[in-house]
């Protein structure tokens, strides 16, 4: 034993890196989750396109934001606080491996919003339009988010609005800044692309089109649920602090406060959504309680450190319950198929649940902070809307926004990617249930029967480019 | 560098709990594993139901337990011990967010116990009736085997019978006090529920009823796994000690030992389990390697910081082996339609592998500590029997346990929650294979064929209610 | 607050251990990310014969790592390096509870160096045969490159070799140590087992053999990428360093190198290959960009700490580039039919990118490493073949190395093991459109229709040996 003559910032670094680098890598893990969640919401015949889809969003994201998107965030984060910016030191963190665990800390994040968009558009938007979308998203849309709140822009304690209200915005975890950005993002761009043939009858109304697999949805739920301690309780980064005595502090309340409001929030979404598909339906559905438990934590994402356990329970209850109505609004009313549901289960549980922060809020009420949420709400979900509508009005000009009809009735999988995911499996193709014209000779018949034949057509799973 | 004023135990809290949150997120994660293990072995019309009854264990679960089931923990631990008990204090956690992590340590504990019973009961039980038994689950059965055990009653060395044998009940993870709890109640439930339709022909004999997906089940038992680890080493909680003299002492050696008894438990178990199978089925078994693999980590889940290495491969060998005999005395002596086989895996393997441990210890032999264990596996699994077979048959006062015959056919999945989980895939339905008489109209092919037509039937993935 | 007296290094011993704990259970997960990754690349027929190796090379190899594998690694040391051996020593691990957490990080690595081989002798290797490979290849053929480098011999700079050139070999995290092993040792025993029937026509051209499953292939690859954090980023293992001095030192920028290189590197490799691939094929496709993404993991493996960003994101890239022509290279000319293409990605990634490190070196260029990181692929290469030709030669004089004709046509499943994966889905098997001889009456068919009939032939899931 000698006497230590070490600096206390030492060891809460050691401590402190250790634990943002195993969060990292579960809140990375929520790409498998998203992947899953949205296959399973999927028809069969387009499921490798929404794989393809959610990697290209991990594998070009990553570039993307590591040349431009973070560098962007400290930007935007100067241009809309007094501070003021330097281009270079936004960019600095390129040459600094120092800097590289947060950022991989923020892509992580980042990836988060992009990949939730591709649950919109599932089934019928065109891949290299998607491509392009996704790159944007990653390098401007959701840098700037994150840039006016977390890298102390217009809406932090020291942006220009903050500075009036005297409060920053709160969204502790990325309720708005993550998950209503991409879920906005979403709804926009399922708007532009248009509905799937067969999603509305020629009255308008909507037609039920099931997804392939609702286990596989279940289990990107679960999965998840699984990265979201990662990323919730991960965000309170701080486990050993260094006082002002120099001293360490262990940071065991707050850590407490966020597990616990996730894990109570998650509860209470599911069990409300349970409850309201029961009563909407005549039955409890696990494909709801899979979308509440996800929207309880959504609904709570920004709100765990600042809210009450019992305030956090009810907030996970209010974004499970309105997941449903909310689906039915966007469907039914907006007349927008939103595939997989994102704006309902990150857009609007990401709202009600951020705004409502001060209601429940540990040290009381506080009107100011009322407003200032519901500002950076609207601010957060303007930019969102007004950015997502001209990239892919942009893009429009460039690519076809969505595929052609022919091609999605055979499926993207052929159309986009020439392949078949399930060649052994897949049986009767529902587009023409859906459409209610059956035929024999539809597009996934064929990828049935003969996937192994044609293979001009279908390439084999590794071995594409075997036959002339 | 400036000389260190700090607490030790402010550094150990720091280290330590970082440790417990990533091992609780993992134990978490075995939710998904069980809920993968369990669907794989139903036929696909009983998928849905299966995952639903997952997700309400944890969802509810976590809600009950907060609430109610910690604080009976402590309660029965008072109660059965000479300390006394305040119920204020027992439930004093509730307001202290200090507490809260350990909540969240002890809840994915009781999450596990409760998930297991699901196995046993899957492709008959009411809905409902499972919603009340998960309930009381978290909320009673399995806090008053806690609180026996791990809050310092009856069993530990402080309860009434730990100061009469002078030693207290050693299981370390959760052998017997989280997995044969559950595997206990669960074959108790599946006792009272009675076996599927088609599992015991008119002579008795059992029938088999093949589950939808081995792929499934093997996946789960791998994620399992790895949340096992957290399960068993976490346990360690305690990384960095705080000495008597205010130093620090590193648990390495500890944690070395339960690491590594876990993994050879795990390896000698799937080892000797596809050794049995492969006798008394004439080939070696994937599933039954994976029951194995299963069973060899529940026989050491209570024995990893006790037993010497060989004494842990022993045991979890051990397991392994008698997993599929259990089995079989389950099926055809008990006759007890046991589907996942969870009192063979948690069941029958956490008795032997807590019972045993005097047997490997580290510090040797002790008869009055084989005693001991001998009563606490006793202890628990009377308690376990009672309080599940008491709770079963008062539910059944209000709820059919069982579904109706009809709708065990056509499936719990339309039945009980109006899904098809597998719309486009499912083909010819095994129940009528099972009970030999096959029909072309059965509820199965329904489902395949007319998923999205028939829409006041089978609502469709995401969007249920959209047709009237 | 009181003063601390406490040894620095114990501080480290916590952090570093909970670290090492974590990681290594996140490369335990990528047992069932390989699991997954080969069984959606094989045919339904197969699929339980391809868990069962995964899951044996896990269950058998840590027994035989545990008895034999990690001392054989110190021995190899020993023996090719002046420093000499003893085998008392270096076995020593086995009664030392102090030294089980290092042995399970090791453990973990050899483990991911077996499992490998399954992929590319999938769909035709004798059960036998292959458990017997996989111990020796967990109990000598890993251990011994183990040993000529990271256990301090021939290649490292204390070996013979290293001594000469003046430096050691670079290979981080064992992208050539563990995956040019892997695949090396799996294109050997797919050539001497042979390539599938119908993999090659009457001229010897390639014909696709689709997998069953492209969704089980891409998430097996997103799991992979998960446990890869740990691979990667763990084997920093120091996070908390002891200085000179007795202080501590946080190692935040080499944490931070190797989390963004792998990062960069699995986004540029994923990237890349889906360029080529729709260069190649005309379209992306989704089982190429998981592939490069796997290849851009593997190719900076070794190279993390030691490249510049851009340098890992170029050799990411190139591991990406070359997947699709090296596997084209593989079945085109060299005739070997390596089902998951494990040559191609683990092998031909793993020896580029850790024979360029010093081309993209931190420190600049070096001739001298050059010259030894060709020479340390060529050992490890050469080694792993000649182990690999002469274990299998040995094998086959004992068991067959592939299974009958008639089994492989009826499948493994059925013929290894009794039982069928999916039995209420598959449908028309594949073998016949392979071969071109489609009958009513093959193997797969009969599995679909009649598995719960035949009960003499198929198991059920988990009740074989119901019936008589």
């Amino acid at each position: 034993m000698i006497s230590l003559q070490v600096d206390p910032s030492v060891i809460a670094s050691g401590v402190n890196y250790v634990w943002i680098l195993v969060v990292s890598f579960l809140i990375f893990f929520m790409q498998p989750g998203f992947a899953l969640l949205e296959a399973g919401q999927v028809r069969a015949k387009n499921v490798g396109n929404v794989l393809m889809k959610n990697m290209t969003d991990w594998a070009l994201g990553v570039l993307v934001y590591f040349i431009v998107g973070a560098g962007v965030a400290t930007i935007i984060g100067g241009l809309t606080s007094p501070g003021g910016f330097s281009a270079a030191a936004a960019f600095s963190y390129i040459g600094d491996s120092g800097s590289w665990i947060d950022w991989l800390f923020g892509a992580v994040f980042a990836m988060t919003a992009a990949t939730i968009v591709s649950g919109a558009v599932a089934e019928r938007m065109d891949f290299r339009a998607y491509v392009v979308f996704a790159g944007i998203m990653t390098g401007i849309i959701y840098p700037v988010v994150q840039g006016l709140t977390w890298s102390g822009g217009l809406l932090a304690g020291s942006g220009y609005l903050g500075a009036i209200l005297g409060v920053g915005y709160l969204d502790f975890a990325g309720a708005t800044v993550v998950h209503m950005c991409g879920g906005v993002a979403g709804l926009v761009a399922a708007k532009m692309v248009g509905p799937r043939k067969g999603r509305f009858d020629a009255n308008g109304d909507s037609q039920p089109i099931p997804g392939h697999s609702m286990l596989l949805a279940v289990l990107g739920t679960l999965i998840l649920a699984f990265g979201w301690y990662g990323f919730n309780v991960g965000t309170q980064a701080t486990v050993l602090a260094v006082t002002e005595s120099g001293g360490l502090e262990f940071m065991g309340a707050a850590l407490g406060r966020v597990a616990l409001v996730t894990t109570l929030g998650m509860g209470a979404g599911a069990v409300a959504a349970v409850i309201v598909s029961a009563q909407y339906q005549g039955k409890p559905d696990p494909l709801w309680m899979a979308n509440g438990l996800l929207a309880g934590l959504v609904a709570v994402t920004g709100a765990v450190p600042h809210v009450t356990w019992w305030g956090g329970l009810i907030l996970g209850a209010l974004g499970g319950a309105i997941v449903l109505p909310a689906f039915r609004f966007t469907v039914d009313t907006l007349k927008i198929d939103d595939v997989c549901g994102v704006f309902a289960v990150h857009g609007v549980a990401g709202a009600v649940g951020t705004a409502l922060i001060p209601v429940f809020a540990v040290g009381g009420f506080s009107a100011t902070q009322l407003v200032m949420q519901v500002a950076g709400v609207g601010v957060i979900a303007l930019w969102t809307i007004v950015a997502s509508a001209v990239v892919l009005f942009a893009t429009s000009a460039v690519f076809n926004l969505r595929v052609s009809e022919a091609e999605e009735l055979e499926g993207l999988d052929i159309g986009e990617h020439g392949v078949s995911v399930y060649p052994e499996f897949v049986g009767e193709s529902s587009p023409d249930r859906a459409l209610g014209t059956p035929t024999a000779t539809d597009g996934g018949s064929e990828v049935r029967t003969d996937g192994g034949v044609e293979a001009e057509h279908t390439s084999d799973s590794f071995d594409g480019g075997d036959s002339k």
